[in-house]
C-alpha cells in the first residue's frame, strides 16, 4: 500500500513537522538554539542544560572530545528525529535536508563499534558495561529506534536514488518479502549490522545473554527489519526478547548487584517489576501495568508478532490487555498513565484527572498498539482507539506554532495548583521548548509525519479505511491494482466519500470503518464506470455486505464504486462509567472524535464553579480565526456564586460575638459552613477542541465539567 | 494553675499511653519487640529496619560499640517517650517507671559531651561537623525536644521528690518566675547546659554562628526553659532563632556546600526555600508555607513569645498566618499540610482529600499553636480550631489498642489506590505498628498525657474554659485561690456544668467557650453558698457579661457559682467554601466536634457511589459495643447502581456489530457512554466518628460524601 495524503486538517501539521519541527529540532539536537529546556517533572536529576545528542556522536566517533551528557537513552532523539524527517523526504524531496540526514548517517555508523554495537554513551563512559545493567541502559531500546529510523530512511531514499544497494554486503540474508529497492544503503547496513550484534548477543543459547531491555522497543525495530528484509531471525528474536519478559523477574536487579551497582537513572533499581512488565510471564499477563510507554511498545510488538505468524495465543495477550486499557485505565481523550509516579498504570477506574500522566509517547504508542490490532483482525474499535489518541492526547503534544511541546496531558489544570503543589509539578501549564527528557516531541513529529500509514489497512485481501483524511492510496494484487480516495474535511465537517477504483479482475471488499462515537450515520453508493460517471445508485443493501465489527463492508466490482457518508457531527455528551469516582457528576463535551475543554482565558477563573445544564444546548460554530479555524461549542450554563455571607471569615465579621440563639453561619471562618452557598449565575460557557488548548498563555482548562440536573 | 482530669472519654486514652504506648514505645526504643516498622511514604532512603534509638545513646555514651542508626532526628524519639513519661508521671507515680526514666536521664546526661553538647549522630558519626548543616541536621530541634522532657521531667517529678535542686550548680541565672521545686535535676542541669551551649554558638553577635535550625522546635523548648526558671537569655535566644528565618535565605545551603556536600537526608537540598519557612523574613510571611509541621512549630514559639512579651508586631504576624490556615487552608478534621511532597502546605483552597499529608503531628502543632493564640488574647475560635483538631486529626493518629499509629490521616481512602497508585502510597490503610519516622506515635503520647493543659487558660485576671473535659482546675491568686470544676460527658453528650469556687476577696470573671459549631446553646447559672448549697438562680443576663469573642463571661463573686449549658448535639451537614474544588456537590456530617465518616465495612465498597439527599434524616445512637463506644449517625441514603445495559464493554456485549441507525451506547467499551447510567437504590448509611475509623481491618473511608438533592 502506498499512500498520499492531501488533506486540510493534516497538510498542515505535516507542514509543521517539515518546515517547523524538523528544523527546529535540528538546531536543538546540535545545541545550536538559545531554548529554555524544562525538566518534565520535579527531580533534579533530569539532565536539562543542552541536548548535546549529535556531540555525544562526535565523540564515539572520535571525531570529537569529552564526555557523554544527557540520558543514558539520549542517542534516541537523533534516531527519531531522523525517522521523522525521513517520513518527509519520502514526500517532500529535498537535497538540503538529505544532505543533512545523509551525513547523520554516516556519523552514526562511524560511532557504530567495529562489532556492531552502538550506543554512545556506553561506547563513552562505561566501554566495559555493555549489556551489563539492561535494567537501565536502554542500549536495545535506543537500537530499536535506530532500526525504526533506518527501515524508514531506507525506503524513504529508495523513490528516488534508485541504485542498487549494499544489501550483499550484510549478513541479512534471504529477502523473502518486502521492498526491493535500496536506497541510502548505509543506514541499513548499520541497521543490520547492529541487529545482528544483537542477535549474537543475545537468546536461549548457551553462552548469550538470557534477558532483555528494561523498555521495551527493540523488538518494533526488529519487526520493521523483519518486514523490511524477510530475515525471520529478527522476527524470531523480537519474539524471544518479549518472552523472556516475567521469566526471570531478579534479572535485571541482579545485573545491577553484580556490576557497577551505580544507577545512570536514579531510582531504577527499587521500582516494582510491574513497571518493567516483569511482575509475570508475559502470556500469563492480562492488565496493564507498569510504565505506560513500555507497556503499548511491548503490546505493539507482539501485536506485529502475533499478525505476521498468526499465533493465537499471542494475539489473546493482545486481546486482554487492549481490553483492560480501552474498557478500564484509558482517559476520554485517549491518555493513559494514570500516575507521573513510574508514568504508570495504576489500577482499573482510576482515572485522576489533575495528578495523572498521559504522556504524549504513551498516547502515540497506543496507536501503534492500535494499528497492529488492525493487523490481527478488522475491528472498528481498534481504529476507534486510535482516531480518540490522535485527535486528542497525541496532537495536543504540539503547540499549534510546531515549536513546543507537551510530555503530560492533563484533563484539569489550576496554574497556581502546579506552580505550588509538588504533586502536580509535572502538569505544565504551557508547553515548553523542549523538555529535559525530549522523548514525546520527535516521536509525535515521526507519527505526524508518517500519518497516512495509519489511514488504511490491509485485512487479507479485503481493504479498511480506518481514518477519515483525505488521501488517495494503491494497493497493488496479482491482478492489478485496487485505488482508494477519501474525500473529507473532517474533523470539520462530517461528510466523506470514498472512491474505490478497481481495476483488478474480481470484486474488492472494502470495509469503511463506522466510529463508536456516530450517532447517526447516513449513507449511499454510487457505482461508475471506469472513467468515475456515475452510471447507478443504490441505496444500499443490494450492495453493501452486513456491518461487522465496526466496519460496512462493500463488495467494489471492477470500475469505480463510491461510498457516501455523512457522519452526524452534533455536539454530544459523554458520561463516565460510575466506577470512575472522579468524574461523578460531570460531562464531557465531544464533537465527532474530538473531545473539548473549557478553557480561562474563555470562561474566567475557577471552572470547577461551571456547570452545564443536562438539558443546555450545545451549539457549534466554526471559527476561522481561532487557533488556526476550530469548532467552539458554546452552552447556556450557570456559575455558582459565593454568597456575600459566607465571603469574610469569622474574624473578620465579627461572627464569634454571638448573642445567644445566634447562629454562626460559618462555623469556622470562611472555609466551612452550615449553610451552603446555592447562588449561581447564568454564563455562556464556550469549549475548544483538547488538541488546541494552552496556545493562549498559562490559564486553567477542564474536560469534565460539572453538570446540572 | 494545676489540672487534674477525670474525664470518661479521656481517661480512656491517658490509660491507654501509660499502660500500653509508654511500655510499648519503651521497647520499640530498646529494639526488644517484634514489630513491622512501616515507611511512612515509598521512599527507599527511609531507615526502617529498627528503632537504634536507646543504643546510639548508649554509643555516644561510651557504653557501647557501634555506629548511629536511624534518621538524624532518632534521638528526638526517646526525648518525646521522657516527656510522655513526665506527664503520666505526674498524676500516677509510678516507681518502676521512674527508676527507668532516671536512669534514661542518666544516659543521656552521659552522651552530654563536656562543651553541653547533645546529639548522638553528629557525636558518633560527625564529630567534626557539628552545626555545619543545620538545614538538614536537626541538632537544635533535637535539642528543643530534649528541653521540652527535661522542663516535663522536673516538673513532673518536683511533686513527690520535693528536695532541694541543684540549680545553684547550674548558669540558669536569676529564677524570676515559675516553679520553685525541683525534681529531677540532672535533667534540668543536663537542659540548661545543653541550652547555654547554643546560647553561645548562635546569636548576632561577632564570632557565633549566625543562623537557626532547619526545623523549628529549638525556640519551643527555649520558651519552656525561660518559663521555669526566668531566665530571659532563653526567650531572646528563641526570638534571634524565629527572627533569624529569612533573613539569610541561602544560609542552609552554604553552610552545606562549604561542609561536606553529603546529604544525612536526601534531597533536602533542592527542597524550596518554603519549606523552612525562609522564603522571606518571618516578620513579612503572611501564608502558611512549606512543612507543616514545622510552620505551627515555628507559630507556636513565635505566639509564646509575643505572648510573653506583650509584642503585638510578633501577635500580628501569628494573627495572619493563623488566619491564612484557619479560612483557606485547614481541612474539616483539623487537619494540614494538603501535599506529601514536602509534607506542605500548598495554596489557598487547596485541600485534596485523598493525596493530602495531614500529619498527625502537624496537627498536634495547629493545637500548641492554638493554646499559645489563647495566651494573645482570649478568642473563642482558637480553641474552636484546638477542639477541632484535637477530636479529629489527633486522634485519628493511634489506634483504639494504643499500639498502631497513622502519619498520614486522610479524609478519603480507597486500598487498592493506596496499593497501586504510587501518588498515594504514603496513604496508609490501617495503621502499621511502628514508623521508620517516629515523630507522630510519641507526639500523640505526650499531648494526650498532657491533655490537661489545654482545658482552662489565664487571660490575665480571667479564667477560660477552652475545652469541655470533665476535671478540676486551681489557680492561685495573691488573695486566695479558684477552683474550677467542668462536669461533663462530652462528646457523647451536651450537657456541661461549670462549677466556679472562687475563695478570693473579690469577684473572678471566667469565660466559657461557646463552641463555632454549636447550633443551639441553653445555659442558666445557679449561685451557691461555699458549701456550694444553690442559693439563686439566675436566668443569665443580670450575672452573665455579654459574649466576647466566643466566650461568655461570668463574674463570679465569693463562694459558688455553676453555670449550667447545654450544647445541641444534633448532627449537622457541613460544606466547604466552593473555592475548595474537591469538596464541591459534597456533604460532611458531624455531631458537635466531632467529624463523621462512612466506612466500606459498614457501606459497603465504592463509597463514591453513595448521596445523602439533602433533608434526609441524621439519626444519632450511642453504640456501646462498636469500637470502644461511640455515636453512630445513619442515614437513608442512595446508592448509584450500574445499568446492566452499560456492564459489559462494547467487545463483550458485541455491540461493534451495529445495524445501520443503530446507535451504541458505549461509545468506548463500558468505560464512557453517551448516557448516564441513572439508577438508584435505596440504603442506609452508616457513619462513624473520624477518629475511629481504620479499627476494623482494611477498608474504604470517605469524610465527604455526595449531596443528592
Amino acid at each position: 500500500m502506498k499512500t498520499v495524503v492531501n488533506d486540510t486538517f493534516w497538510n498542515r501539521y505535516k507542514e509543521l513537522v517539515r518546515t517547523r519541527m524538523i528544523p527546529y529540532q535540528w538546531r536543538v539536537l546540535n545545541d545550536d538554539i538559545d531554548i529554555k529546556i524544562e525538566k518534565e517533572r520535579n527531580d533534579a536529576s533530569i539532565p536539562s542544560e543542552k541536548s548535546h545528542a549529535i556531540e555525544n556522536f562526535k565523540i564515539a566517533a572520535g571525531r570529537s572530545k569529552g564526555e557523554h551528557y544527557g540520558w543514558v537513552f539520549q542517542d534516541s532523539d537523533v534516531y527519531k528525529w531522523l525517522e521523522a524527517a525521513a517520513y518527509t523526504l519520502k514526500n517532500h524531496p529535498d537535497k538540503e535536508l538529505m544532505k543533512i540526514t545523509d551525513e547523520v548517517v554516516d556519523l552514526i555508523g562511524d560511532a557504530q563499534e567495529k562489532s556492531g554495537y552502538l550506543n554512545t554513551y556506553f561506547t563513552i563512559m562505561e566501554p566495559d558495561h555493555k549489556y551489563k545493567r539492561l535494567g537501565e541502559s536502554h542500549e536495545l531500546y535506543c537500537a530499536g529506534h535506530f532500526i525504526e529510523a533506518a527501515v524508514a530512511y531506507h525506503e524513504a531514499t529508495a523513490a528516488y536514488r534508485g541504485g542498487v544497494g549494499h544489501m550483499e554486503t550484510t549478513t541479512a540474508g534471504d529477502v523473502e518479502t518486502g521492498h526491493k529497492e535500496v536506497g541510502n544503503s548505509r543506514a541499513l547496513e548499520i541497521a543490520v549490522k547492529l541487529a545482528d550484534h544483537i542477535d549474537a548477543s543475545f537468546g536461549p543459547e548457551e553462552g548469550k545473554i538470557h534477558g532483555m531491555d528494561g523498555h521495551e522497543e527493540i523488538e518494533i525495530g526488529l519487526m520493521k527489519l523483519y518486514h523490511l528484509t524477510g530475515e525471520k531471525r529478527y522476527m524470531k528474536l523480537a519474539e524471544y526478547f518479549l518472552l523472556q519478559r516475567g521469566q526471570d523477574p531478579d534479572f535485571f536487579r541482579r545485573q545491577f548487584r553484580e556490576d557497577t551497582g551505580k544507577e545512570a537513572i536514579g531510582g531504577l533499581y527499587h521500582v516494582p517489576l510491574t513497571y518493567f512488565q516483569i511482575h509475570a510471564p508475559l502470556m500469563e499477563q492480562d492488565t496493564a501495568e507498569g510504565h505506560a510507554v513500555r507497556l503499548v511498545y511491548m503490546c505493539t510488538a507482539l501485536a506485529d508478532v502475533a499478525a505476521s505468524t498468526g499465533n493465537e495465543e499471542l494475539a489473546a495477550v493482545c486481546r486482554r490487555i487492549w481490553r483492560n486499557i480501552v474498557d478500564k485505565r484509558m482517559y476520554i481523550t485517549g491518555g493513559i498513565g494514570s500516575t507521573v509516579n513510574g508514568e504508570s498504570f495504576t489500577l482499573d477506574y482510576d482515572l485522576p484527572n489533575d495528578t495523572m500522566y498521559c504522556e504524549t509517547c504513551a498516547s502515540i504508542g497506543l496507536i501503534f498498539f492500535a494499528r497492529q490490532m488492525l493487523r490481527i483482525e478488522p475491528k472498528g474499535e481498534y481504529a476507534d482507539v486510535m482516531e480518540r489518541a490522535l485527535y486528542n492526547t497525541a496532537l495536543a503534544g504540539m503547540a499549534l506554532d510546531g515549536r513546543h511541546f507537551f510530555y503530560v496531558n492533563p484533563l484539569e489544570v489550576v496554574p497556581e495548583k502546579s506552580k505550588k503543589d509538588p504533586t502536580k509539578s509535572h502538569v505544565k501549564i504551557v508547553r515548553p521548548d523542549w523538555l529535559g527528557c525530549a522523548c514525546c516531541p520527535p516521536n509525535l513529529a515521526r507519527l505526524i509525519a508518517s500519518v497516512e500509514d495509519y489511514i488504511y489497512s490491509e485485512a487479507g485481501r479485503d481493504i479498511l479505511v480506518n481514518l477519515f483524511i483525505k488521501s488517495t492510496m494503491v494497493r497493488e494484487y496479482e491482478d492489478g491494482e485496487v485505488t482508494v480516495s477519501i474525500d473529507a474535511d473532517y474533523p470539520k465537517s462530517g461528510k466523506t466519500a470514498v472512491r474505490i477504483e478497481n481495476k483488478t479482475s474480481g470484486a474488492v471488499r472494502v470495509g469503511v470503518r463506522i466510529p463508536g462515537w456516530a450517532k447517526k450515520v447516513s449513507r449511499k453508493v454510487v457505482v461508475g464506470d471506469d472513467t468515475g460517471k456515475a452510471i447507478q445508485t443504490a441505496a444500499g443493501k443490494e450492495r453493501l455486505a452486513a456491518a461487522e465489527d465496526g466496519f460496512w463492508y462493500v463488495e467494489a466490482g471492477a470500475g469505480v464504486t463510491v461510498i457516501e457518508l455523512e457522519f452526524d457531527m452534533t455536539p454530544q455528551r459523554w458520561y463516565a462509567n460510575p466506577l470512575v469516582s472522579e468524574d461523578t457528576g460531570k460531562v464531557s463535551i465531544a464533537r465527532g472524535p474530538q473531545v473539548f475543554c473549557a478553557e480561562g482565558v474563555d470562561n474566567g477563573e475557577n471552572l470547577h464553579l461551571l456547570s452545564i445544564p443536562s438539558d443546555a444546548d450545545l451549539e457549534c460554530s466554526w471559527n476561522e480565526e481561532l487557533l488556526g479555524g476550530v469548532n467552539v461549542i458554546e452552552a447556556e450554563g450557570v456559575r455558582e456564586i459565593d454568597d456575600e455571607a459566607f465571603k469574610t471569615s469569622y474574624a473578620e465579621a465579627g461572627r464569634e460575638t454571638r448573642k445567644e440563639g445566634e447562629e454562626a453561619a460559618c462555623g469556622q471562618g470562611g472555609l466551612y459552613r452550615k449553610k451552603k452557598a446555592e447562588s449561581w449565575e447564568p454564563v455562556k460557557i464556550r469549549m475548544i477542541p483538547y488538541y488546541a488548548w494552552a496556545n493562549r498563555g498559562p490559564n486553567e482548562m477542564r474536560v469534565w465539567l460539572r453538570e446540572k440536573e
